[in-house]
């Protein structure tokens, strides 16, 4: 096949054929088509579309560009979960022991941070001694003793999507579902887990911003998992408001086992007992009711904080922060922000917290940046609660005290006010199977 | 602005203004824009298109990239004529020297040939002794001298074209008419003409395939050249079949030196007095009709004969080639197509025949690649021509005797025939102003 004959077709609105695609991924892992070629047809893919049997054909194209997670070393059934992205979004640490616990394996390969977005690694990297780039080795005895294990992605996880990626980035194609989708789940395909359950964020403090658009995306990612021969299932949640009380990578870590210990935020725990029923409910372990009250039973018995210790022992952390989560780093400078008025709480702009933790430390703007582990934002509020004037609506945290000005201006603007209690949005929006 | 601003815009259909345009073309230049940034927004402008306003700045801008030719070091009014590239159009030779004795100034800067489309510079780079690459100075004193001067296209001449051209030569992105248009325009006006007449060719030996298409870029082409400040005029003529009877460089000085003696053949002749009445019309000098009387007079007094000759003194090539054109290369090795049956001629492929001379050695597959200035196929029957089985109907000549057979299968698959005389086909179709 000639490149620019590849690039012609859908130039003019054609359908690729799955050897097509797979061609084009191929020579382009392989060096051979120049990144100018690779970013006219994403421009071309961009405008013109990729429909569901060429969008499928990339994602596996893609899952199969590099390495890809031997599940076949896993004994037992395997389910994964994905979300796209929010601000205190800290659910893996709660939802995978749960889901272990209920005798399913979990073997995740998560991310790091970036903008606004914080990333799983980083929140385990944050408990004291804990190892996330684990080698095969030690990533499937973790599996297999405990049941779960997350470490960070491999280097050669999906390469065509780094590539791709790269060139969206900087060629104005990022903003198309069909290579969100794939670019989404040609990691998930590689990571191997036979169920999958997406938590699609919608909202300012998510890439997609309205419910459709969120809805679009889940409903292709469904797809794709399905086609690929994965039982798949995509929550759309709201992102409009940060997830729980803490934006942060320990501060995330210490309301995960607040939860885990029957404590904590109700959204957090709301959310996560959602998305491992539907884990459980894919992996064949019941109706989805069944799922909902066993998944409640494991986490108010105590057993999935257990498995959290156990794991973090597994990987050379400190198990006993589960117990005493004063053990976790802690920042020694302190801000609060407090109410200009009496009233109630109308919204918590997501974005803008999200902004705050990332000027703190808690984040990277840039890849190569580093984190402060201590360093983020903690809610001492939620959309609803009545306020007084001089009241404390959150304190931002961070190890480097001249980060906290910068913080203060987005978390200003993140609060509004209103008379009258506002009326209460769902958490989650839409599921789709 | 920032690039990928710019980029999506074009994307999601919006209108570039000038200033937007001028700043990438001259980010470009200076080397800040990466080429895979520059081809997704070709694949943007190629799929949505560029309007009027968005085309004319485009090409103002391109053509003020690099260098451009300061005709005010011309005295008098400056004409300039370029064809989009045709199978045995060797026009330029003798347009030049109608035009220039009709006290109009030609200074033109030419092309070399690249696949089946010859280049000037090529053809009098085959009269023995002539420069093509002329300095600065040499370029103006010739056309202080005797009126007229072609010379091989600068390195610097629209430098924006070239870093663009290169590009949708590789993304598919070459077929697309505000494109192509700024392409040809931007060198156009660099070179600072003040008439500019067009010939738009349209048929298998052209980039356009049909006479609709061929129109189309001839009309965007002339709006350009008019919201630049210059006189316009485009015409679309035929190349379904090559023009005149030589195709290759030495044979074709030959047969324009037969054209400008009163022979040669009469498609040739007509399409030179044609264009040349038209660039003497926008120069002011009369009436069309009272311009083609002129162009005629000026070809058969055998005054233009005598221009041309007096150019070639001028460049160091040996003006007798005018008066004995056997001085010119001529080729060891001769094949003939000979006629397979009895009937009439009823088209002759003008991309067959390009083709056919392209091996033969006339003209370039790469750039890069040295041309032989004797080789060429000479036809010996026209498209109506009634022959008989065995009756030759071309020759093809060529220094490297092993290039003939590749040329042979393509000269042979050339010619159709039909047993009665088939209605003849005009050879200008359209004139635009």
């Amino acid at each position: 096949m000639r490149i620019s004959d590849f690039i012609e077709k859908k130039r003019d609105g054609g359908e690729h054929t799955e050897e097509e695609i797979r061609c084009f991924i191929t020579e382009m892992v392989n060096g051979n088509i120049p990144d100018y070629m690779i970013s006219a047809w994403l421009m071309a893919a961009f405008i013109r579309g990729l429909n569901h049997s060429e969008t499928v054909a990339l994602t596996a194209a893609m899952a199969e560009s590099g390495d890809t997670v031997d599940t076949s070393r896993i004994n037992g059934i395997t389910a994964d979960k994905h979300s796209t992205g929010g601000v205190g979004d800290k659910t893996s640490l709660i939802i995978a022991p749960i889901v272990s616990c209920a005798g399913i394996k979990v073997a995740k390969l998560s991310g790091r941070g970036l903008g606004i977005t914080g990333g799983t690694v980083d929140k385990i990297a944050s408990i004291p001694g804990c190892k996330v780039e684990l080698s095969t080795d030690e990533f499937f005895t973790a599996v297999d003793k405990i049941g779960m294990c997350i470490s960070a992605q491999s280097g050669n996880l999906a390469p065509a999507d780094k590539i791709l990626y790269a060139l969206r980035d900087v060629t104005a194609t990022i903003d198309s579902i069909p290579l969100i989708a794939s670019s989404i789940m040609s990691k998930k395909l590689a990571s191997g887990a036979d169920c999958i359950v997406l938590d699609v964020k919608c909202g300012n403090g998510a890439f997609m911003r309205t419910v459709e658009k969120a809805a679009e995306l889940a409903g292709v990612m469904v797809d794709i998992g399905k086609s690929n021969g994965r039982k798949m299932c995509a929550l759309v949640t709201d992102m409009s408001t940060p997830l729980g009380l803490a934006a942060g990578n320990a501060p995330e870590v210490k309301e995960a086992i607040d939860v885990l210990s029957g404590k904590g935020p109700t959204d957090t725990r709301e959310i996560c007992l959602e998305i491992a029923a539907q884990m459980m409910y894919l992996s064949g372990k019941g109706e989805l009711d069944i799922c909902r009250a066993m998944a409640e039973e494991i986490l108010d018995s105590g057993r999935a904080k257990a498995k959290l210790s156990e794991f973090i022992a597994q990987v050379g952390g400190n198990p006993e922060v589960t117990e005493d989560t004063s053990l976790l780093p802690t920042a020694e400078n302190v801000i609060s922000i407090t109410s200009p008025r009496d009233g109630y709480i109308e919204s918590i702009n997501a974005e803008m917290i999200g902004r705050a933790a990332l000027m703190a430390g808690a984040g990277r703007e840039k890849k190569t940046d580093a984190v402060d582990p201590a360093a983020g934002v903690i809610l001492k509020c939620k959309i609803g609660d009545k306020v007084s004037a001089g009241d404390i609506l959150c304190n931002i945290e961070a190890s480097d005290k001249e980060k906290l000005s910068r913080a203060r201006e987005f978390a200003d603007s993140a609060f509004s006010f209103s008379d009258s209690a506002p009326t209460k949005k769902p958490l989650i929006l839409r599921t789709i199977y």
